[in-house]
């Protein structure tokens, strides 16, 4: 078999807002070879990346990323990975966008695979079982502890016995307000849950004003303190790590290729590395990541903020792996994500989740759901169209 | 002062071949504020920059860079900075293109700055002096060792004491046919002359193949093994520093922020720091990393295979500071890089280089010749032109 087509849709939302909330809009990656068909989603700028798809090459470690990828072949795992290294060889320097905008067509790659194969994806990454994990909530911190302290309560309602606060008023007030908004949180979750802390990046790189949190975070049992610094900043990640933080430190959501993450787990010191598969390459790069940490005693985790489809994409990489034990479940997701897909990753009675079980990624996109968000985008150059917006 | 406009130009040669030569086509950015001008050049895709300047935005870590430049104060150098921050703040998710497209606007930014104060670029980053430079040619090895002499054996004759080998054949066949074509180019420069070998990352993460490679490379002198690795093979590069090679690493260009350069030289264990301005974010991220380095004991160097315009940029963040006294020199770009400016920086009869002193980059644009390579492009959305080819 052939990719005989591939195709990327522009998805949004009709008012997208100038919020942390990245299911406003997606992009999505249609792949065709004979009669089957795979769907995949990056994390990404949707027209940067459609334009670094089909952006004319500039010399010969700058390709777009459809000349690695259309016409190949598709009969195997390892077809992915050869035309992951060829989209790697081929387009590393200038037009480093193709790193997400290929995670995407990977993803339909691995789907379209399953389809073939009749096979979920975590089997074709050699996984025996598809593990339960715990699913965390996400949440943004209240605007006060008592906003916090309610949100804790409301979630522990519905059911989730570990969250995550972030962003928010985090890091941009005293030690004092970021400890009253952690431990009302604690409070709100109850003594046995698991609470996760997320900076957001808030420090950058000040290592002291991290350093200052890590007494709080102890006395409140916080069990990651994500995403203190910039990704990039990894001599800060691993001077904050030997202090022995009493915390462990997470983070990898911006890793863009398995090496950073590997970066990250080596220097950076991280006992959670949060991958997020629509980012870092696809799933073989994310299954990777997941191996190199397990062999370090490093916890994988998935980094998930919007559709089902992305989410069961971030569950297989890790799927078999029993020491990696929580996953990020998108709390709530724009229409556009809701609709994306016919069927939903449910909680079990136990309140756990696991990478499904159909054929490749095991979610259905929902096309006659999700014409109505397409978006109509044509790119030119010098007359010669070299984009516009496929037919569903 | 605010700018005015910014406008992004799309330049290429009429045939861009699979050569690994940068020069073939251009991004180049004009910023206006008031009755001046200022011009900079991103080493990266052109349509996809363009795409990440104009993008919709996803959410709000996920804007297009025009978002955080336009409209903005432009009186001083710690503008160009709140505006840097702006951009990596509002656009590190989703839209990593934007560090390189940036890297254009950026350097535009300090040449329209200069002009206003009548300042070299160099003497706004607070250096007093331009010190010489020694320009090293780079070329590709031969296709035999005998080619690699004759080539030595020629640059040495047009004046040049230090020259870079590198792709070709290098690492992919034997370590004995490697040694020969090493030693050749040794032979034709002469023992006086510094020698620097470019692997082009071939080895990818191979540290076995690439450690094979010392032993001959100390034999012949060499002053820097470049690249052996993929840029983000931080460990990988540290292992073999620790091996105590007789040879100094360099590596660096793929650093799209002044952080993948400082992990480089805390965890890569590289000698020399390589940073090409038009892709780490412009100016200050590489004066950051000049001063970075050389408080380190790691010597900084341009990456500059294109204009002169490209090379004026490269050569002012280091400009001062006379213990990094090596520049790589463009040896052969295509003739649009040729047309692009007015002036060259030419080397003095001691056969050395510095920063111009002219006010700005110091080199002109040469708007009149450059028209013929300008290509026409349109991005629409919904639409609505979200860019079309501005005029010269």
């Amino acid at each position: 078999m052939k990719v005989d087509s591939v195709d990327l849709f522009y998805l949004r939302m009709p008012n997208v807002l100038d919020i942390g909330d990245g299911s406003q809009d997606a992009l999505l990656v249609r792949v065709r070879s004979g009669n089957f068909e795979g769907w995949g989603e990056a994390e990404a700028s949707p027209l940067t990346s459609i334009a670094s798809w089909i952006a004319p090459m500039s010399h010969s470690a700058c390709h777009p990323v459809i000349d690695s990828v259309l016409g190949e072949r598709i009969d195997s795992v390892e077809d992915i990975e050869r035309i992951s290294l060829k989209v790697r060889t081929n387009s590393f320097y200038g037009i480093i966008q193709s790193n997400l905008t290929f995670s995407g067509v990977e993803i339909a790659l691995w789907d379209l695979l399953g389809q073939v194969k009749e096979q979920p994806i975590y089997k074709l990454l050699g996984y025996k079982t598809s593990e339960k994990k715990l699913p965390y909530a996400s949440v943004l911190f209240g605007d006060t502890p008592e906003e916090t302290l309610n949100k804790a309560k409301a979630m522990r309602k519905v059911g989730f016995s570990a969250m995550k606060f972030g962003w928010g008023p985090f890091g941009r007030g005293s030690v004092e307000i970021d400890s009253a908004h952690v431990h009302a949180a604690r409070e709100g979750l109850g003594k046995d849950g698991h609470l996760l802390i997320d900076a957001g990046t808030v420090f950058n790189e000040d290592l002291e004003a991290a350093a200052a949190r890590l007494p709080m975070l102890k006395s409140a049992n916080v069990m990651w303190f994500e995403e203190p610094f910039a990704a990039a900043a990894i001599s800060a990640y691993g001077k904050l790590a030997k202090m022995d933080p009493g915390v462990k430190l997470a983070g990898g959501e911006g890793a863009h290729n398995p090496l950073d993450a590997q970066t990250l787990i080596d220097h950076g010191g991280v006992g959670f590395i949060q991958i997020d598969t629509g980012y870092i390459g696809g799933i073989g790069p994310a299954y990777r990541v997941a191996q190199y940490a397990t062999a370090r005693g490093v916890q994988f985790v998935n980094h998930t903020f919007t559709s089902q489809s992305a989410l069961a994409a971030s569950l297989h990489p890790y799927a078999g792996l029993k020491d990696s034990w929580i996953t990020e479940y998108p709390m709530e997701p724009k229409q556009l994500c809701v609709d994306l897909t016919v069927d939903k990753i449910e909680m079990g009675a136990d309140g756990m989740i696991s990478a499904p079980d159909a054929p490749g990624l095991g979610v259905t996109i929902n096309v006659d759901a999700i014409g109505k968000y397409v978006v109509d985008a044509e790119i030119k150059v010098e007359g010669k169209v070299l984009y516009s917006t496929p037919t569903l």
